[in-house]
């Protein structure tokens, strides 16, 4: 509850990178940013005063002459500037950078907290995780995650709250993906018929900018896998990775060698519609039992299972009802009994996602101080 | 982040107190408990050695010979004791009583953090409201009440973590009441038909221990009154108390003045048949327009407007298809847009309203340490 003052690192200045500057940039009493990088350039405060500080603006901050300006910085070297800012520091990674995610045991050791919605070091090999969370446990730095899943919605912390006052969480499902929500919700709403065809669905969501550049980065499944993997894992199951259980791709198997390039989206997007029948049947055959298809997510923790795919629901359930891109997350416990706790609301976009940023940030310097 | 030993002070042995006093058992590195109160005896580790702690069970440390035991302490008395503490200290009281919660200021200044579940120092007069949390910017002490809305349902930290990372909260609207929530969803189901009287379920409803002993404390409304007040406090409006807006009282003004007595209650449940047509009518009327009846509140910020009372929702909303005794609270936002932010689930009992305390307990520890 002292007062000291505490240094601020941020890499990525995306579409959340962006957003989260814009809300730091707004925050009383915000710490001083020193360090301030995109892919292809970092800017600095000068050392050893760690001074002037940065403005929260990639356009004003690059115009700034008194700001020191570089390549992309090592990991190694993000360490050593931070750890030697007088006084407490913290990394906001807002990048989706594997490389920057594995380095975060380095700088929790050194006694740089970190603050990210990059789920690669949670999600990839459970060595990284157990490296992240022993590095923490040491003392010297602490490490918030919570938008890497459901973005801004209080997900992570409220599994950990279950967890750390000792209910039983026995199953957690729900629907994880923005952009597979809305595929769906589209496809097969729950009132009224639709008679869009699966592919074209698909080609408006990409219109809209819902989907990933290329699409198949969210048909595959594997955003998804990669946020039940986080979940599994703070609910006590040692899941080696997000390819360690069975996740159902909707990328049919004849378009999956298609380049990752523009040329092969393009070819993607053209071939999709040979597939439609298929996503057609699916659809109907719910239909005949009054469902609807929902592509989810779940972990049962009993049965140690985790897995990814196509289910069908009841259309009044809550998952049939969904609008919008909007994701849902049931927690199953022994305290909550039948009737689960669950929050629902939009699961990405880049204010909302910068939003559980921002506020595990807040956090993290309540605790600093 | 350093390792300062903790004392703590607990209040209050009824179903929340004691399902608390449970999960802080299970706690690992649990503060010290030095004193522990129900109405009519308090148990204290024998200053100035603060030591030996209280075992977190009310049967076990009250037959425990080495503590000093004593009748109720004022809250100057409790304040005395702890702030004398060879180290920082917390009260967690889980009553519901008045005068210990305005004297909230007091401990806070004295440097005693608060963590609680009662309702009544953030919803009775809005200048307790406000000497509270002055009393914690001076920054000696912490105050965390995440179970006065909701039980351990994520809504205070949720509400602040939109607030605090500038979002504009515009409407927040729910069913805040396990009892009412009951009683409607079992009186007027969204499916199916119901025949029961509102006096049967009402009646049925005590039975099950689902309501206060006397059901008109549940009926009058005014528990949702004070959630909806601290809720619009939060969200930045001033209301002066529970009852400056206007709140919808479901018992028949021709029973509300029959005493609070157990054969007041008896009278009270006798005579609320001759009602049931009032009841049945507003349930009919809904149904007519394909809806369901339902008692919830609202904050409407920009008009600065809380209310509290029956209304009228489509059959397919998420407030009509609620089940069992549910809370479901709707966050309307500039960032969450057309689709809000929703958290659901038991928003009633003792384990889970622990849950709430405990989990704030456990941040006050992180923070304080």
């Amino acid at each position: 509850m002292s007062s000291k003052p505490i240094y601020l690192g941020v890499i990525g200045v995306g579409g959340v990178g962006t957003a989260f500057l814009n809300q730091l940039a707004r925050l009383p009493n915000a710490p001083s940013l020193v360090l301030l990088a995109r892919s292809s350039q970092t800017l600095t405060s000068p050392a050893p005063a760690y001074s002037p500080a940065i403005p929260a603006d990639w356009q004003t901050a690059s115009a700034n002459p008194s700001l020191t300006k570089s390549g992309p910085l090592s990991p190694p070297e993000i360490v050593s500037y931070l750890s030697s800012a007088p006084g407490r520091s913290v990394l906001v990674d807002n990048t989706s950078d594997p490389a920057l995610a594995s380095a975060y045991p380095l700088f929790l050791r050194a006694g740089i907290s970190i603050v990210t919605p990059n789920k690669k070091a949670f999600s990839s090999d459970l060595s990284l995780w157990k490296d992240i969370f022993a590095a923490a446990a040491e003392g010297k730095a602490l490490v918030y995650h919570e938008s890497t899943v459901g973005a801004g919605l209080p997900v992570i912390s409220t599994l950990r709250d279950l967890v750390a006052t000792g209910d039983e969480v026995t199953r957690i499902e729900g629907v994880f993906s923005g952009t597979l929500s809305f595929l769906f919700n589209t496809f097969a709403p729950v009132s009224g018929s639709s008679s869009a065809k699966w592919s074209e669905v698909v080609t408006q969501a990409k219109q809209l900018g819902y989907t990933e550049p290329d699409p198949r980065d969210d048909l595959n499944g594997m955003d998804v896998a990669r946020k039940l993997t986080i979940l599994a894992r703070i609910a006590g199951l040692e899941v080696q990775s997000p390819d360690s259980f069975p996740v159902e791709s909707l990328i049919p198997a004849e378009l999956a060698s298609l380049p990752a390039t523009p040329d092969g989206v393009s070819q993607f997007l053209a071939r999709l519609p040979e597939f439609d029948g298929q996503m057609a049947a699916l659809k109907e055959q719910a239909e005949k039992a009054g469902k609807v298809v929902r592509y989810v997510g779940s972990v049962d923790v009993g049965k140690k299972e985790v897995k990814v795919g196509l289910q069908q629901f009841d259309k009044d359930s809550a998952i049939a009802g969904l609008k919008g891109s909007d994701n849902i997350i049931s927690f199953y416990t022994k305290r909550y009994g039948s009737n689960p706790l669950i929050i629902q609301g939009a699961g990405a976009g880049g204010d909302v996602t910068a939003m559980g940023v921002t506020a595990d940030l807040i956090k993290v310097l309540e605790r600093l101080q």
